[in-house]
């Protein structure tokens, strides 16, 4: 199945354009549980209120050895009909890109993963050619050093534009095989919007709500497609941790359902 | 000890700059050897005339769920004076940012790590936090896609720059503690020059040589500093696999020991 029809798929069955952050971190959870554990109940806890999980590579890599059979553990908690996007953020020459493809998009079998542009064409090639996943392509992060270079005006087309801006139209050029979509900060309203208005059929994976500031009325309005969809909304910290002790996973399914029925709320048509 | 004073010591003591890649390769080692045996040959043959070894983690992560445990074995059985760079691209958000860092600087204890820019400042900060590491920066890279973007014209300060250029100039602004460098590819000799004329106290990682076209020559007289120095140049698939079945540990010293020989001859002052 292609990976968008997964994803409204999956958007569909639980209502919910949510997708929680599986980044587990041992100085933030229940003292002397393993983060296979904490990821197991976590799942459980909140799968009917998502549409997904993204799991974040490096959490998996700073626990060393055990690392990646944790995260590949995790990927099989999950439930099938939901998706697991793995934030990888890779980009690299031809060889190497095959190689991350194949260990993220084969061996983890996700359904999507993040990708960093800088390389350019021939260092996503190998994940593009993955027609049925996801691949979303950096655009325009939530952190403060978005303005170093992802704001950096240039010369494209006889015109002038953002950086960040020739990065989505090159993905929307490269977009053969519908497969392509852009990650987009919810810090940044109106360029949230812009892009939105811009490209109407790229699906948005979109962090930075919460912790890091984004607004979610304004997220929901300006990154949804007008049947409120295509936007797949990240929360981490705010889920994960929302209780801390033995409580923490009937924390997570609370808050992973609030913020499910609040995304709801603003979607314009749902 | 600084990165810099180690990979001046490890190049005067095996008069070398050449970095061999240990990139793995199922398909092309011997059959039935693994990938960590495989390693820890390649290491004692070349140990010799090398100043250090470049680990692409991409080919471990491929490796599945032994990929880590093989990665810091390897790591084990480089010799404490060389150089240890781990090629990861790696560039996320703060949190993310450092625990990459920690993965990579302080688990697997490598003296260096490649990093991509286009997350900004606060992407980098964890790693350049490592005082005595070395952060080489993704500027530009030796593959075809480095047109894409890398080579967009920008407005930076009033002027235009390509933005490989404005990565360079922050990568200096940003060298407080006097550890960055930069990635810079072999095969773009015009582009090499200038930059090592515009920063001449930076350390150069240069891949490029070899399978991906670039000139030995060339990158030599471009891409070291008037004393010779501070380039560090990779090579990987040509040593390796220089020479098939059980013969191929020899064939990567005779290789790596005639690349070395090779560098020297082009360096300008030795």
């Amino acid at each position: 199945m292609k990976f968008l029809e997964k994803l409204k798929q999956a958007g569909n069955r639980n209502k919910s354009l949510l997708c929680v952050g599986l980044d587990p971190d041992p100085k933030l959870m229940p003292v002397g549980m393993s983060a296979l554990e904490f990821n197991r109940e976590i799942i459980e806890a909140t799968a009917p209120f998502v549409c997904g999980y993204k799991i974040n590579l490096a959490f998996y890599e700073a626990l060393g050895k055990q690392g990646w059979e944790i995260l590949s553990e995790t990927c099989e908690f999950i439930p099938r009909e939901l998706i697991t996007i793995a934030d990888a953020k890779r980009g690299d020459i031809g060889n190497t890109s095959k190689a991350y493809a194949r260990a993220i998009l084969d061996e983890l079998d996700c359904d999507g993963v993040t990708v960093s542009p800088y390389l350019g064409y021939d260092s996503l090639e190998p994940f593009i050619e993955y027609q049925d996943k996801g691949i979303f392509i950096l655009c325009l992060t939530s952190n403060q050093g978005s303005t170093d270079f992802q704001m950096l005006k240039t010369e494209y087309l006889g015109q002038k534009r953002f950086l960040y801006e020739v990065v989505a139209d090159k993905a929307s050029l490269w977009n053969r095989y519908e497969n392509i979509g852009l990650v987009v900060g919810a810090t940044q309203q109106e360029e949230l919007k812009k892009l939105r208005l811009s490209y109407p059929k790229l699906p948005f994976l979109i962090p930075g709500i919460g912790a890091q500031g984004g607004d979610l009325k304004a997220t929901i309005e300006n990154g949804t497609n007008p049947n409120g969809e295509l936007a797949i909304i990240c929360a981490s910290r705010g889920i994960l941790y929302a209780r801390s002790g033995s409580e923490f996973a009937q924390g997570a399914a609370e808050a992973a359902e609030q913020m499910r029925d609040a995304i709801n709320h603003y979607r314009k048509r749902f």
